[in-house]
């Protein structure tokens, strides 16, 4: 049988991981499938942007590995690993920058945007590092010498920085270690936020995966309904109300006729609410179950981490020879 | 008794080290009786500006610590280390450069020189490797939590970028790992090149430590002596005279004499370059030993490495554990 092709993807550890990560974690385990999977925590890469805040980062490797546990990534079917564990991304990342042109970095359409997004907020992070994270990126993605990578629209530059990286050093090594990753496209719906917008961190609009259900019963209150509706007896216009669009989620099967009777007015926006509630708590209590189980039993974790790390070790330290070799180290 | 206080120094593994270096390398064996010293071959650095050449690498970290131990280093009183062996160089430059501002390293004095100056030649090395060079080079030195670094003038701004990067280190993570190197200036004087220019492989104008004896009497006639002087009989002026320059190095006991002969005009410049070569060949005679036993003895000079590699990466372990500590990695 052939060996399956090696597939990587990683998060940073910035803390509890929401509904809207879920659906990654999901994609992600249905790829363990077809590929063979690393998963990592990728705590080098928070630090790029919270180098004077770092208090949190082992209580978020920790968190963010049990989110992943407890939403469905199966460790006996992937390897999940801590990029600062593995030192070779350091060395490869080093060896790397060495042919990297400063143009390539400085020309990354991110770059700029989030300098000035941070500036906005009153906080310089001009760092090195921070110039340099697409290149410790393309290490950390190069180190397992995918064949594909799982991005979103947004990463795209990045993989084609990784790509271009490849040709450069196997033009000027006269070597080919490398595949050139291709970029894996997920077709999974975007879960919106509570407010519709996008779920995120600093929209305050996300429900984690660790909220217990008393937080649930809140947030679903207070998410946005249709405007217009006052009453009970109005009828509502479910295409613009957050409720509906998580109901698509969470209540599958209630969905149409939650449509019909609110056009009708003949639900009202307590009742449709509750309904979520209930629905997104049963849909967690699974995953708070996992997480229970290992909050309570850490030594399970740890060498979950343990054999994700060698599996990692093993592949990396293959690359690295080679890269060694062919650079003539 | 207290323990030595460490100090550090490299050089790059460019190709054979001339008499010029032969200096520097007698000024570290001093040194290794004050402090606790560690030398490394900066291989890593190397690539920064030759990273589409690197074929001579391997030979070249050999080469110079054979040129290191035959020219005086006692092996027995340092460690002698190559850079890329210690990879926590590549972590603790990875973990810096997160909290380096850009500006620090587009500000050091040498950087758009040296960009120039490889321009010049055609060459493009405006990569993110050699804007961070310095940083790089923080690493190296800071690893070893030294006391002082000896250093050139020219290396000055390093040294002060080494300094900043520690108080900025302490005040972030408000800790205090690191001593602020100081500088330590050598009072060695500085042998100029056979055309009495600056010594450097760029001008051609070197001796090497393992030229044979042919080359050293071939090198010496070509050097640059009085212009006015024609005839033997001619007064000469010995100040500007390469030849005599290095008699004052190499022959300092008959130097007072030939300088009274060569203005009275009563020594020619064939016996004078004649004594020269004979005294740097005597001067040489026991480094062509040592090197001859190093090349015969290749498991010796491995032995020598695999012991300054396990007492760098000693300390390199320590210090990376702090880091980590203060980072909370």
């Amino acid at each position: 049988m052939a060996e399956k092709q090696r597939m990587l993807s990683g998060m940073r550890p910035t803390g509890r991981l929401h509904l809207g990560h879920q659906r990654v974690i999901e994609y992600w385990s249905t790829l363990c499938d077809t590929y063979d999977s690393f998963y990592f925590t990728a705590d080098w890469h928070a630090i790029t942007t919270q180098f004077d805040d770092t208090g949190h980062l082992r209580d978020n490797k920790r968190e963010i590995v049990i989110d992943w546990l407890s939403s469905g990534l199966d460790p006996e079917k992937c390897h999940i690993f801590h990029q600062s564990d593995i030192k070779e991304h350091a060395e490869l990342h080093l060896l790397f920058s060495m042919i990297t042109p400063l143009s390539w970095l400085e020309r990354v359409p991110t770059y700029k945007g989030q300098l000035a997004a941070f500036a906005e907020k009153g906080k310089d992070i001009a760092t090195y590092g921070f110039l340099g994270y697409p290149l410790l990126m393309a290490a950390d993605i190069l180190m397992y010498r995918p064949v594909g990578v799982p991005v979103g629209q947004d990463q795209l530059p990045h993989v084609e920085f990784c790509r271009e990286l490849v040709r450069r050093f196997h033009h000027l090594y006269d070597v080919n270690i490398f595949p050139e990753p291709a970029p894996i496209f997920s077709q999974i719906a975007i879960l919106p936020g509570t407010d519709n917008r996008k779920m995120s961190k600093s929209y305050n609009n996300y429900i984690n995966l660790s909220d217990p259900p008393e937080v649930i019963k809140q947030k679903v209150w207070g998410m946005v309904t249709d405007p217009a509706r006052i009453r009970k007896t109005d009828p509502g216009h479910p295409e613009v109300c957050a409720v509906y669009a998580y109901q698509g989620f969470y209540n599958k099967e209630k969905q149409a006729e939650i449509c019909a009777n609110c056009t009708k007015g003949t639900i009202g926006c307590g009742e449709c609410k509750k309904m979520l509630t209930d629905k997104i708590n049963a849909f967690l209590d699974p995953i708070r179950e996992k997480r229970a189980y290992y909050e309570n039993n850490p030594q399970i974790l740890d060498e979950i981490i343990d054999d994700g790390n060698r599996a990692a070790r093993k592949v990396a330290c293959e690359t690295m020879e080679m890269v060694r070799e062919a650079m003539k180290i």
